[in-house]
């Protein structure tokens, strides 16, 4: 059985698993990315990264050296050719060579991809785009993630930082994002956004339900709006529909560009199920110009959850 | 020297040219696509697209038979395997086998794709995107037309129906689109789109030298707003830098979903040169996802005109 190694830098955890020539998870480890607290260097993530390989294979039994290649997805722009990552908003990585560094360390070949990169090649190679050329994976979380596959590769634009269309602009003037924009595609369409605007109707309507969920809760999440609709709450069941909208505006937007074969969504909004999916392919096929085509895109769900950065990590040696 | 035929199908002209294997035209021809004024079948373009291929291969002073190939751009989903136009919204084809109808008539190799796809491709063979591996061809014309140049190939989605970025949402509950959506990119960037913006600000403002420069020329155009512009008028600056903000937004959008190394964009409007140029690279500039790389899109103006659609047809065996 050949092995492979995929890790996956993240804010708060860097996990690592091996993983078979089945892309199955065989052994896996998590290492806080940063358990001192202070500002991170780039050797304090290497270190990390190389904790978390060590620890993975002793977990699978095996040598790191046994593996035939090493994968990693970082965030950031992360140059897939040369093997560095060229800048990061949120971990101090600047023209970091982490390939050359882990290759010299381990003796495997080691391959280089953004985070969102690497989990759109998860669901491509083992999920819910598996079996198709032309993909695109969408991520509704914190932000609003993609990856593009074209032809069975990763799309990465001309300078390894294409696929940003959660930085779309589907609302000219409208909510400002943290990318600098207003409008963004990410500012309606992430949980964070759905929480925003689950709190805003909440302060406008203290008779809602939603206020009594999220004192219950103790927090907001993106779950929040769809209990309160569920529960027949007409407040819950708008900030709902208001988010459909704005998601089926901006997937209209994907289909229309890139005419996958099939658009996955992932992140914790999708676990409502039809509830979230079955308005959203209506609005979708009202609006796509593609309405004439023989073949329109299947939107589906993201079936690996968080392996998909691992499971494609391990196997960016055939992207 | 080797010769190929390059055919570019309009809802008002045909135009035929015969290129050289330095993407030069030698001889071209036009005929009215529909001279009747009755409803166009397919098979009355068909004697069209034939007259015209005859036409311009005499005054090229070849047969048809020593050309290398014939390459078709039409409006609609062109599906260019099959060479089958699958349907188009305003010419009635309906899987209409254009290529082996083609091929029977003249016995030489025939490539078909979409209009906006060839003259993308002539630009990218001969033009503004030439001695790159990844551009976006935009064209604000009557519609917003886009082209995809992804590793020196067209990219037309899974359907052939890919690339309608005119067709992305930018205003969520808009101004109308022709797509039956609202808030398109086409709706505000096009020709059309500048107009309309014009006349509305002209009926607003009487006092405008807009509403003088219409009654000038008998009509309004996209210059007519910039000629005011340029002779001081507030109406004519206020329409102007709002038709660069859809602009720019749309070109970002554009920008961080497929990071090209360069942008070009066509259409009339494009004759205003720095006046739109330089205020739409600022805006740009300020918004893009990629400010830190270190390899940023270069926004260039088409070089080819009318011509793209015939040169970027005639290279299809190329694409």
């Amino acid at each position: 059985m050949a092995y492979y190694i995929g890790v996956d830098i993240g804010g708060t955890n860097t996990a690592c698993g091996v993983v078979n020539e089945n892309c199955e998870i065989v052994a896996r480890s998590k290492i806080k990315t940063n358990s001192s607290g202070n500002s991170l260097e780039y050797i304090d993530v290497l270190k990390v990264i190389k904790s978390a390989i060590t620890a993975a294979c002793e977990q699978a039994k095996i040598d790191v050296s046994d593996a035939e290649s090493i994968g990693v997805g970082s965030p950031g722009v992360c140059n897939s050719e040369s093997g560095i990552i060229e800048n990061c908003s949120n971990i101090a990585f600047d023209n970091s060579p982490i390939r050359d560094d882990l290759e010299k360390e381990f003796g495997i070949p080691v391959y280089l991809d953004n985070d969102a990169n690497a989990a759109a090649f998860g669901e491509f190679m083992s999920g819910a785009a598996n079996g198709t050329k032309n993909a695109v994976i969408i991520t509704l979380g914190t932000g609003v993630g993609a990856g593009i596959i074209i032809d069975g590769k990763i799309f990465r634009g001309s300078n390894y930082a294409g696929g940003e269309i959660g930085h779309t602009v589907i609302v000219v003037d409208g909510l400002p994002c943290g990318c600098g924009r207003r409008g963004c595609f990410e500012a309606y369409s992430s949980a964070t956004g759905l929480i925003k605007m689950t709190l805003i109707a909440a302060e406008k309507h203290p008779e809602s339900i939603i206020n009594r969920l999220i004192e219950q809760d103790g927090r907001c999440s993106a779950r929040t709006p769809y209990n309160a609709m569920k529960a027949g709450d007409p407040v819950g069941k708008a900030v709902t529909d208001n988010y459909v909208k704005y998601l089926a505006c901006g997937i209209t937007n994907v289909i229309n560009t890139f005419q996958p074969e099939v658009l996955c969504i992932g992140g914790g909004v999708c676990n409502e199920g039809d509830i979230l999916l079955k308005p959203l392919k209506e609005a979708v096929a009202k609006q796509i110009y593609s309405k004439n085509s023989r073949h329109n895109t299947e939107i589906v769900v993201c079936k690996l959850g968080n392996d998909a950065g691992i499971i494609g990590a391990a196997m960016l040696h055939k992207s």
